[in-house]
Parts: C-alpha cells; structure tokens; sequence
C-alpha cells in the first residue's frame, strides 16, 4: 500500500506492507485525511518522529473481528490506551501514560491507504454527512474540550487568540454554546470565515495596544505563539481564566508574578472526545466549508504539507 | 516618629511626620512586624518602591472617628480598595485596579512607630493572642486563599514545594484541612518546623531526580525560585492541578506544551481574608513559635533585614 512517510525532517511515498490486524483492531481504508499543524511539526523534527504520520480521518472499516462494524464510514480518537491504568479506569485514556497516538506516537497513522485502530476507538459517521466535515471531527473535539474543563456561562465574554485552524473551531464552538467571543487574528480572510456566525473580530497587527487590557473573564490562547501566553495574561481579568491551546514547543517565557497577583487560573487543554463534536458537526452550525482551502492526493502529500505552511492557508485535505 | 525608609536599594530610620487620619480610617501604633520576603524584595529595588515597607503587624488603635476601635489590638488587611469598582462590589478589594497596599503600593508601611489603614480593614486580636502569633495573620491568610481557590477534597495527596515561611504555613494549613501532605525543601532545619504535625518532608538537594514524577494531583509551588514552576508541571498528575504561590521577579521559562498534553491547570494565588487565618492561629494547632527566628528593635531593622535574608532563617519580627 501506499504511505506518507517522515524521515528526519524528509517526506517520501514509500511502498509498505499493510499493517496486521490484531484483536480488538480494526483495519481502517483512509477515505480522505486531514493537515494539522502537529504534522507540520513532526516533520519539522519535533517529538523525534519517524514513520506514518495523519490523524485527522475518514475511513472505511474493511476488516475486523466485530463484524457489525465491517463496511462502516467512520472517524476516531487518536489517542490509544492501555485500558488497565488509574486513567483508562476514570474514561481517561487520553491521559494513559501507556497511550499511543495514532500518527503521532508509536502507532502508524492515516497518511496512507490502511491503518488500523482499536474498536473502541471508532464512532460511525452518520450518513449524510460528507466526509469533508466528517474529517473535522478531531479539530472540533480538540476545540469542545474547552467545554467540559472550564464553567462558562451563557454570555461569557471570551476573546479568542489566534486566527489558525484550531482558533477559528474554538471561536465557532464557543459561539454557538452562548458565550460572546471576539476572535483576535493577523488575517482578514481567516477571520471572514466567522462572519457567517456574527462573530466579532479585530484584526491585530504586531501592535501589542491593540488588544484590550484585562477586559475578559476568559481568554483562550490558540496562536501558536510563544508570545501568545503574556498576551492573554494581560488581556483576562483578575481571577479571570486563560484556557492554554498553543502547544508551543520553545519554552515560553512566563509572567508568573502576574499570574499571581491577579490570581489568574490557567488551562492547559488538548484533545477531546469525539461524540460531542460530532454533534456540532451534525448541526451544521459551523463555517467548515470556508475553512477547507485544498484537496491534494495523497501521492502528492508533500505538495500538500507545502500547501498548509503557507500562511492563509486553512485545511489541506489529502484524499486517497 | 521613628519610621525605617527604603529609597534605591538603602535602608535608613527616618525621623518623619506621623500620618494624617483621614475620615474612614485608623492610626495604629506598631506593636509588632513581621519581615516578609516581599520586604527584601521591594529593599532589593523590585516595583521602583522608595518608601516605609511593613504589611505584616500588629497594632494598637490610637486615634479613629469610630470610637469603638480605640484601644483595641488588631491586624488588618494589607489592600486599600477603592470601594466603588466591579471588584469592590463582589468583596474582591484585594483584586481592585485603584487599589493601594500597604507598605508596597503607595501606602506607608508598618515599619514605623504610627501608621494608617481604613477602619474596614481592620480584625481585633483575641485578648488570649500573644502578639508574636498574630502577626502571622497575614501570611498565613496568604496560605488559606488556597482553600478557596482550589476545592482539595480529605486526603488529597498534595505536593509542597518549598520550605521558606510562605510554604511551611501552607503545609500546616493544608494538612489541618484534611489533605495528606508532602513538603519538599532544601534545609533540615526549616522542615523540621513541620514536624510536630506529623508532616511527612522530603529534603531535596539539586538533583531533579528525587522529586516523583506525576505523583499528585495537587503541587503548590512556593519554592520562590523560577525553576520551580517547572518542576511543579512534572510533579503533578495529568488533569492535576498547580497552584503558583512563588512571585519570581525573573519571567520564567515556563513548559506550557506539557500543561497542555497533561491538561494541567494552573491557579495564581496570592492574598487572603483574614477571618479565617484568625481562626486557624486562633486553634493554637500551627507550629508558629518554632517559626520566629528573631526579635529585633524597629530601629535595628537593617540587622533585622540582614537576618531574614540568612539561609535557614525563617521570621524576623521587629519590636518598637
């Protein structure tokens, strides 16, 4: 089969065996697959990667021992448990210190025709949705896991950093459950993809006057900046929340005594689970249309990862 | 009246004016201060402080339009709200933007013979009190704010990291509170303060190695050092929770993408209400005698400044 493979910062197509089924898996035929920025990382050298990246998917399941699931559309959680923790035994597996995360740790990934995943990793993806929303399942978990770590009222003022991908999900996300978000980015057309949901934008250049001073009970840090933090740390109010999304891979220098005068509580925040955000999916509330900028077949990935490092550029999808 | 000054990076006794009473407010003669780390920081030239320091006292009133309050021996809070904000209006004065505070912020101090504070902030000591107890009041106020941040069930495991005032006060409290403690320090002498309350210590030299990894669910970080913020995020437990107490004037190199992964949350804590800590002296069951190093005369203050900034010393109180 084919597959997309990372080698010390080299992207090829390498001709590959398809993987083995073991009990439990199944084997997954890639449909289409989405372009993260963590995979723009891997091949950057980041986590000491080598193998098959892609986690952002919609597959067909063509092998498994559950029969019931063979011939099913589906999506799935990355992250792969050990099922026998203190974590997997509180539903935690994403927390698992034993986890692989598929296309990302130790588990090959859906940058290729076949891979496999636990059962109970999938979830059917409903009949009428398209697999171009569909693939968004994980980016919308990753932005409704904000959801279940941090009270928000309906009417919460939040303000959004970052204009990115995962930003401009959150923003939609965040929007649509009440509160009243104003996203801050450095692209007009990214940020147009919110005018749809009458979300209120500002458009920062560097100038670090233009975002308000301890104006938000809530601020969600999704730039992808090392900067980003002392932003947010001067824009939340006291005793205000700063929910943490950029996992920025230099040490950010940190402004512990604001945190702590102000008393400020920080969130780190990650992945989430998928049956919520395919809810959002199912509504048809969110913009992901506009957010979709380029379909690349999978043989011609490199051209695609190319593609997602090009600012503008929202979602690449690789098809098979 | 005698006053100790501190104008860039000297120390001096002044002869000055005593201070002016302003409707609202109480002139206090000092029986008693404690010297505070924040002390030897505003000496060391942090906040550009030129002025009398001193937040930690005991007082007598000696003049006040409420006539009730003249005679009595208090201790008061340390934040001068302005009383009219969003911030005064929810009981959060001590998060007011207009705020002053004693002897850092635009208020005399009570390193002096007279000193003023707004009758709202003042709490009568219990005749039974020694002086040399209630001074404590306000760090160990500082130490309680924890519980109101942070709902710490019984028998939490909780990480203490740091064994200076502010971290020894803290593992008291919480082990009073129910949570099962462990507190992390660099000197025998200062950990064996925690002794007599069966708190289990560990005595850390600079090896990383002998502090566990992802072993609790909470980790208090008053190590006053910047690296300290980052051992916390190894200590604690994915989904854990570290609450930051070491106001590091150096911005810290800060390791958000593991905050992210693990999902931790980070909660800035500072100042506290002074009923509560009043109670938790008041029960006699905190080791605070152990806790007083020195007692050295108001006009000696710069032997007294000397003292507290000694290895192994823990709270200098300065007598008039």
């Amino acid at each position: 089969m084919r597959a997309v493979y990372f080698d010390n910062g080299t992207i090829a197509i390498r001709d590959v065996a398809k993987p083995r089924l073991k009990p439990g898996y199944a084997l997954l035929k890639t449909r289409l697959a989405g372009i993260c920025n963590t995979d723009l990382e891997l091949l950057a050298g980041y986590y000491n990667f080598s193998g098959i990246p892609g986690h952002e998917f919609v597959a067909d399941v063509v092998e498994c021992d559950e029969r019931r699931w063979i011939g099913k559309r589906v999506v799935g959680e990355i992250n792969l448990a050990c099922g026998a923790c203190q974590y997997c035994a509180q539903g935690l597996g994403r927390h698992c210190p034993k986890r692989s995360v598929l296309g990302i740790v130790k588990h090959p990934g859906a940058f290729a025709d076949y891979f496999t995943l636990p059962v109970e990793n999938l979830l059917p993806v409903p009949n009428e949705m398209l697999d171009e929303y569909a693939v968004f399942t994980e980016p919308v978990a990753a932005a409704c896991e904000i959801l279940e770590q941090v009270p928000l009222g309906a009417q919460e003022e939040v303000a959004v950093l970052g204009d990115g991908k995962l930003g401009l999900l959150i923003a939609q996300v965040l929007t649509l459950s009440g509160c009243r978000v104003t996203a801050f980015g450095r692209n007009r057309t990214k940020l147009d993809v919110l005018k749809p949901l009458g979300i209120k934008t500002m458009l920062v250049k560097r100038e670090a006057a233009r975002y308000p001073t301890a104006a938000f009970g809530y601020v969600v840090e999704a730039s992808g900046s090392a900067e980003g933090l002392n932003t947010a740390l001067r824009m939340v109010r006291p005793r205000g929340t700063v929910v943490l999304k950029s996992t920025v891979h230099n040490r950010a220098p940190f402004d512990s005594a604001q945190a702590i005068v102000n008393e400020i509580t920080l969130v780190g925040s990650r992945c989430g689970r998928f049956a919520p955000a395919m809810k959002w999916i199912r509504s048809g509330e969110l913009n992901l249309g506009a957010m979709i900028d380029a379909w690349v077949p999978l043989e011609h990935a490199d051209i695609g990862l190319g593609l997602a490092r090009e600012p503008g550029i929202l979602k690449v999808l690789l098809s098979t």
